[in-house]
């Protein structure tokens, strides 16, 4: 597949939910992190969505929030995935941070060269790509 | 209508339907093309759509996810919309395309210039333009 | 907390309106405005959030639509917070633009240089940052 969203994880799925309108569907990464997509009902069902199934979860990086410290919050994101800041590339005013993920995957995020100054954020640091469930785009061979 | 959305698109309703919690309105594009917004059944409410309504459907360029080739997926985003790369334009880290839908509608899209090498597109190239019936704001006449 | 988005703002939740899949949370700025997140049921319990609690708005810079002029035209967004211009940035390619609340709280949104040049947006115009309630990530202290 060529498409521009910087992060396309492969993953299988372990759990639908079907609600009201969406249906959140989990999915495990290779290297046994876990996400969570949000799709409609609609989509679901004209994807055939079904557990086991090899997809692919699409997340374009300006949805990627990264925290280096929760300061005691807790988010109302579903994805907060934990890992290790690999690369941080500045551009004139956004860089892309890139962090790998405890089992291998990556997240890459683009955020605001004055985040990336005020939280002090350097290759090595411990952080987390937060996103939302409704962020991910999810795709299935036909 | 002066607002930053680099995606300002006019169209018809054509159909809406009501879920528990949103509602999906299906706007026929002048050109000829179907975009999909979800928005809250208060905000439907609250703007009085109805169908044949001539609306604005406003989508943030980085909200979009180019696909040049979807090697045998299927995606659940609601919206992808086929036509032809008219222009890119790079910038230090990003490059905005501008897909050129059927109908004569444009889409712009911004993305880094990693996934445009990575892709290998190029202006005429065949592309869609994809992005989730949540990611459009409706505008009416008041 | 440290984290990237760039819009972090503390407010009082004055409002929770429980649908069939989301909760809407109503949140009282420190200056007078009035925030809507959405968020699923399932966040909404496992945060434990109720009336009064002080809650952390974050909301990413990308997802902000700059409008200066609604034209007659009213949106679908719940969230169009009025103000005046206090900043603008320019990139190479986008602009951020802080705009200054009545109650002092600053909202900032990443935009093309397109835009502000299109919209003749300047320091000192009154302008609204519209988003989705979808686009607001809501924290509360553990």
């Amino acid at each position: 597949m060529k498409a521009s969203a910087r992060n396309q994880l492969f993953g299988k799925v372990t759990d639908i939910r079907t609600g009201a309108v969406t249906v959140e569907v989990t999915i495990g990464l290779k290297g046994g992190d876990t996400l969570v997509s949000s799709i409609t009902i609609e989509s679901a069902q004209s994807l055939g969505i079904k557990n086991g199934d090899e997809v692919l979860a699409l997340i374009k990086a300006p949805f990627i929030t990264v925290v280096k410290d929760f300061g005691g919050y807790r988010l109302s994101a579903r994805n907060q995935l934990k890992g290790t800041v690999k690369r941080i590339e500045k551009g004139a005013v956004n860089s892309e941070v890139v962090i790998e993920l405890a089992g291998g995957d990556s997240v890459a995020g683009i955020i605001t060269n004055e985040s990336v100054e005020s939280m002090g954020l350097r290759e090595g640091d411990t952080a987390s790509a937060v996103f939302k469930a409704g962020s991910v785009i999810l795709g299935v061979k036909a």
